[in-house]
């Protein structure tokens, strides 16, 4: 079967693997019927070490079921079903309360020897647990939206509920990706009264005006944070969605949370602190990590499935799986926001 | 009348001063009947650069209103009363939030301008937003404790509070200073199952069990935070309360916590950053600051007049204002937990 797979900075290849095929009684084989390329691709992409045999990429994936282990009882053969981006046994404490990114047995796709999404198809650990089984087949108008149940609406929303973003509340999303826009979706969809996208590219920051952004800051750093604090008439945000990841994004978020507010941290942190002090003398509550979208996709379905929310439209580009490599390209290059992937 | 000044590092006089008078119309002047020396203090007691006209010093205080400013209509002269170690109008919307640590007219006591409470006397600006008016005189044996809510009973409460302590909850306390022996009256008034405290000095550890830690870690760095995981099969605590304020500490709090715990910061941070890959992967909250005592005034007290609890119990020694130099080096080489000063 094909899968991608990506050997260096820049080499990603779509190549010939053997077929998925079930190891443990617990797995199930999901033939993918979408996959995407995610923004935290592009990491590696930009900085990985060459390695031999490569590493299997995408953890994003809708599909139907084609196989189950004899241990696997929930999912079946048959079952249209959202892979999120973390594998869970759905019976650990940690499953339980709702945090399967902390799974004791758990753990995340095209990691560690577990192969990826963006592939014909792919073996799922604890599929019962992992695997969210839809009741009927969807139309494909709603594979996209679907989909971004996977991960970026799913993160989006992780980041607004534990930036505690509620009714009449202050929001800035930092961030124009797709985590970005789910972000200021999923700000919209709790209530919020003001939500300040941070944001340079044209085409996103406008998608994001439609999603419910109410105001574009498009400066960088101090004017940045100037211009946020501008809207908020000097006093801050009550929450700041933090979905890029870097140092000087953490760093504005903590200089534009308002006193007793939240950052709501989805972008893999690529820098060693936390601002201590700023965020330490006005009570600033920082929250988020891997979330957990397995535990949200009962709550925001049925906004998709009535299109009551259109986290999909994140996607605007579809291309074959053959064509993976230039799928990463455009995105590094921010011609797309997100790439869909066909196998 | 007489007030304690630091001049430099190691040099704390008592000396006399102008008396307090009132400037605003909205200040009182407040006899102090106790203050005391603060953890905080030993900060700049250790390294502060010599100053001629030097630092009037303490924040915590509890006394009688000798005047009051003709615009202070809910103190009156004569009450009994509670200083917080913050000043604050009780009218902004922070103070509405109950966040009067933030409040838009708020400030410290003995800082930028404001002098300090191990006086005699002391101006309190915003009088009917910052003090705390007894309904009736209380028993000399509960000052300690009336005291303890201007500062430290408030502060470990918060640590509590925004770590997320409850019933059945798991709680890790780093620090044996007074704060930390209040986080354990707070952690097991609100409730908590295991309260592990971590301290080397064994008379404040005993103190500790008696105020309800179940456990006792002495070790060091990365031996400390082994011992915590054996105590917590392996998963980390549900909250941690970080009332030291180092990198260690604070490197220890993101070890130890359970992944979706929550660590309340309220140790004055002498770091740069907070961990932020540890805390990320495992989506704990990091929450906490210069806590509002004066919104847990309320709630803290029936507890204290009742004697249900007895944080004055961290006042392990009470010497007369005059020996307040005696005092800071009794601190500063822990021989003392906290000391009480008697004008």
């Amino acid at each position: 079967m094909l899968a991608t797979v990506m050997y260096a900075a820049r080499d990603v290849r779509v190549v010939n693997v053997p077929d998925a095929t079930l190891v443990e009684p617990t797995d199930a084989i999901v033939r993918v019927t979408r996959s995407c390329i995610c923004g935290s691709d592009l990491w590696p992409y930009r900085d990985m070490a060459p390695s031999e045999s490569g590493q299997s990429m995408g953890h994003e994936a809708i599909g139907v079921v084609e196989a189950v282990g004899r241990e696997v009882g929930r999912i079946r053969v048959g079952d249209a079903v959202i892979m999120p981006f973390a594998y869970s046994d759905g019976s650990c404490h940690f499953c339980h309360e709702g945090l399967q990114t902390a799974c004791i047995h758990g753990g995340f796709f095209g990691n560690a020897g577990f192969n990826g999404a963006q592939a014909e198809a792919l073996r799922v650990p604890h599929a019962d647990g992992t695997l969210f089984a839809l009741r009927q087949q969807a139309d494909p108008s709603l594979w996209a939206s679907l989909l971004s149940l996977s991960d970026v609406m799913g993160t989006g929303h992780h980041a607004a509920r534990v930036a505690r973003v509620g009714p009449g509340r202050s929001v800035a999303v930092i961030g124009d990706g797709a985590v970005g826009l789910c972000g200021v979706i999923a700000a919209k969809r709790l209530g919020a009264e003001q939500i300040i996208l941070l944001g340079r590219h044209p085409g996103r920051v406008a998608l994001g005006r439609e999603f419910g952004a109410t105001d574009i800051v498009s400066e960088r750093g101090g004017e940045a944070v100037e211009r946020v604090m501008a809207l908020t008439g000097g006093q801050g945000v009550h929450s700041v969605l933090e979905c890029v990841g870097t140092g000087q994004s953490m760093a504005d978020a903590a200089s534009i949370a308002r006193p007793g507010g939240a950052i709501g941290r989805v972008g893999v942190p690529h820098y060693e602190g936390i601002p201590a002090a700023p965020t330490f003398f006005k009570n600033v509550i920082v929250a988020g990590g891997p979330a957990p979208v397995r535990a949200y996709i009962d709550e925001l379905l049925p906004d998709v499935l009535e299109g009551r929310i259109q986290p999909g439209r994140v996607f605007d580009r579809t291309i074959s799986l053959q064509e993976a490599p230039a799928g990463y390209r455009a995105m590094d290059e921010r011609d797309a926001i997100k790439v869909m992937l066909q196998p």
